[in-house]
């Protein structure tokens, strides 16, 4: 069959064979199919969607495509997860070392910033000295030794994917969920994971706005990999309003410094006590997700995690002092507060703009090029439920350009939202679909 | 706006504004949107379509995309007919010289046999001598001496269709109404024509199988006509069967001369007559259909129509003699009868396997390379609802080679079906549609 024939098989609503969507990845990354046809595919792709089937074997097409890290030597679940991204989102710094504290392999290869949300890579590089380009080796040898590491995607693991994306995002067919499934599955389970769990966010901060669609993009994730004979699951998380009460690169690392102390703020430790919870079911460590959360709980309250975490600072390069004393880190130069517009409560922060007024600052990228500033973000010094008076500071913006913290200012004032009768913050956790 | 979010913009069910489709359409052509991100759009365009106000801003900026014949001096109406393509559908040679011979002008750029339907071009230039390539100064110097002209179409009219075509073939977005509708629109239109009569093909020898589908192209092409101010009538006629007894170049030619001469089969005279009528009545030239249709059959019948074809014969250089005595024109080496598998009447002969014998005999072309032959085809001496015994010749085919006569009598003897009862044939005209 032709590649176009292929393409009408799709677009006529088909189901393309696993051989038939192994000979399109394999071609499109040799050059033997030219973007302007698998640009044609992607949109009936978007159209017509893709089986669990389906989904699948493009992931493992797409992961054939490049080289797949070999952990066979590590013995213990070599378990990861995945966020969607959203605003505040530290979980995976705190996670990684707390899931490696219960027993299991945390291989994470994470990203950059881009658009309104934040990067684990950029969170981590606010430490100074701290190396996320371990080589292969190296990062074997952190797993082995310290139970988790914390890398960039190399150029070599999935190139399909970085060529899939770069056409994705000039040809308007980024928001497909079988896409965005393949993407994040077969970059996972190139870097070695066996099984995964998703945090998939939900809300104005996250890239899935609505619950119907992040709910479609949980069942996706879960179905493909099983497909794959993976192990899955998925948990939808409320990204209406940032997650903790730092956003920000090193805000950040201050905020995953006092979580993996015991402390920190409350959503903050449900989001990842109940991911690690499902990470060691997963990885065959707890028998169900309540008393694994109790053991995961444990070993935050008993600073075991704490302990992995400084091992991997130090591991990977980071200087320890900074961590263990956050105020010897980045910090910006100025320092703003928002002032309450009312009496009454907190009732909702948008995390949207929230994200925005961080990536005004420099926390963020706009574009892939730029560079982010280390020190600069934004507190939330009063979050959904808590009473303020007018005036008070609700927050304070942090960054090192005046006239960006005045528009900063003004954008973290309007994502406030006040209302006269306390509501309580309900659980972050929306959903949670193991298949 | 960026092309993609263009892009999405369709994608999402939008309305493109005129001026955006004028600049997808002028960066494409002009290279500064690549082939990948138009392809998206096409696509993106076959599952959401486009308003009659889309369509046309889209015909209006291919037309701008090249050269536009300059009519302006011909004072007689200017109105052409378009086919979609069948198989035997010869009517444009009898058609054009008839409008003219009523007082219209008839600007006519045809195309070449692709695929099972044949093609005008290579139905004229079995007439030897016949020159289709007249230049622009030549072609208006015969519209106005004989009052229509049939030329291919030159390389420098509306390039962006030949670029949007050839992206479309190895896209799998050919079957797009809106598409259709500018490619056909925007050649008619930069080729002189003021109004125009659209002959949509229906049934298995036509592109659009299915009457629905039909249905939506004619009211695409009548509606989009008038969104760029011009008159437009589209006729849905019956394509289940060949039209006409002859399919085949130089064979179609012979059964023009009949039909000129005021003979030839009864599906062929009406289906010309009908198109003329309209022609006329777009034309101003008739109140109605119906007294079109006089005016037109009297044309036919006094020699009129005929006369102007001879004149156009001569000044596009063609053989008058053999037009005169078709005996003297090209012959295929090869005839053999196709034999009756039955007693009984005909009750359909299918056009598609007609079609597709007639390219295996070299009428046609597979590949656009292709050479055709110019005396190869099939007569069909049987047509529906004639009587038929068992083994009585049905359809004679002609053809060059042995091996290719012997497949094509196989393909002809397969496409008849025969009933016990005789069923009278139906009217060809389905639908007439005039905005």
């Amino acid at each position: 069959m032709r590649p176009v024939d292929l393409i009408v098989k799709k677009r006529d609503g088909g189901v393309l064979a696993p051989e038939e969507i192994r000979l399109l990845v394999r071609d499109y990354v040799g050059g033997a199919i030219p973007d302007y046809q698998f640009a044609a595919l992607l949109m009936a792709v978007f159209f017509r969607g893709m089986s669990a089937q389906e989904t699948a074997a493009l992931t493992e097409e797409m992961i054939r495509s490049g080289d797949v890290l070999d952990l066979s030597g590590i013995k213990r679940p070599l378990v990861d997860k995945h966020s969607t991204g959203g605003v505040g989102d530290k979980v995976s710094l705190i996670l990684a070392p707390l899931a490696a504290s219960c027993g299991l392999t945390v291989p994470m290869m994470s990203g950059r910033s881009l658009g309104h949300t934040g990067g684990t890579l950029d969170k981590l590089e606010s430490i100074p000295g701290y190396r996320t380009d371990l080589p292969a080796d190296r990062f074997r040898r952190a797993l082995s030794e310290v139970g988790f590491a914390m890398i960039g995607q190399s150029a070599s693991v999935v190139p399909a994917d970085r060529l899939m994306y770069a056409l994705r995002d000039v040809t308007g067919t980024v928001e497909s969920i079988p896409l965005i499934t393949a993407s994040i599955l077969s970059k996972k389970f190139a870097e070695g994971a066996e099984s995964l769990v998703f945090d998939v966010k939900c809300g104005s901060g996250a890239f899935m706005k609505k619950r119907d669609v992040a709910r479609e993009l949980g069942n996706s994730l879960v179905a493909a990999a099983r497909g794959l004979g993976r192990d899955a699951a998925a948990v939808l998380t409320d990204m209406d309003q940032p997650l903790g009460r730092k956003v920000g690169n090193f805000l950040e690392i201050e905020e995953t410094v006092d979580a993996l102390r015991g402390g920190g703020p409350a959503d903050l430790r449900e989001v990842t006590l109940r991911l690690a919870a499902w990470m060691l079911v997963l990885g065959g460590l707890a028998p169900d997700v309540k008393s694994a959360e109790r053991i995961a709980g444990g070993k935050l309250d008993d600073g075991s995690a704490w302990k992995r975490f400084l091992a991997n600072v130090e591991f990977q390069g980071g200087d320890l002092s900074v961590v263990e004393d956050p105020a010897r880190g980045p910090h910006a130069r100025i320092r703003r507060d928002v002032p309450a517009a009312s009496d009454g409560f907190v009732r909702r922060i948008d995390a949207h703009a929230v994200g925005i007024a961080s990536v005004i600052l420099g926390a963020g990228r706009s574009r892939k090029e730029d560079a982010v500033l280390p020190g600069v973000g934004i507190e939330l010094l009063a979050v959904q439920g808590e009473a303020v008076r007018t005036g008070q500071a609700v927050a304070a913006v942090l960054g090192e350009d005046e006239a960006k913290v005045e528009e900063a200012c003004r954008m973290v004032a309007g994502a406030y939202v006040f209302c006269p009768q306390r509501e309580a913050p309900a659980s972050r956790i929306l959903e949670e679909i193991s298949g």
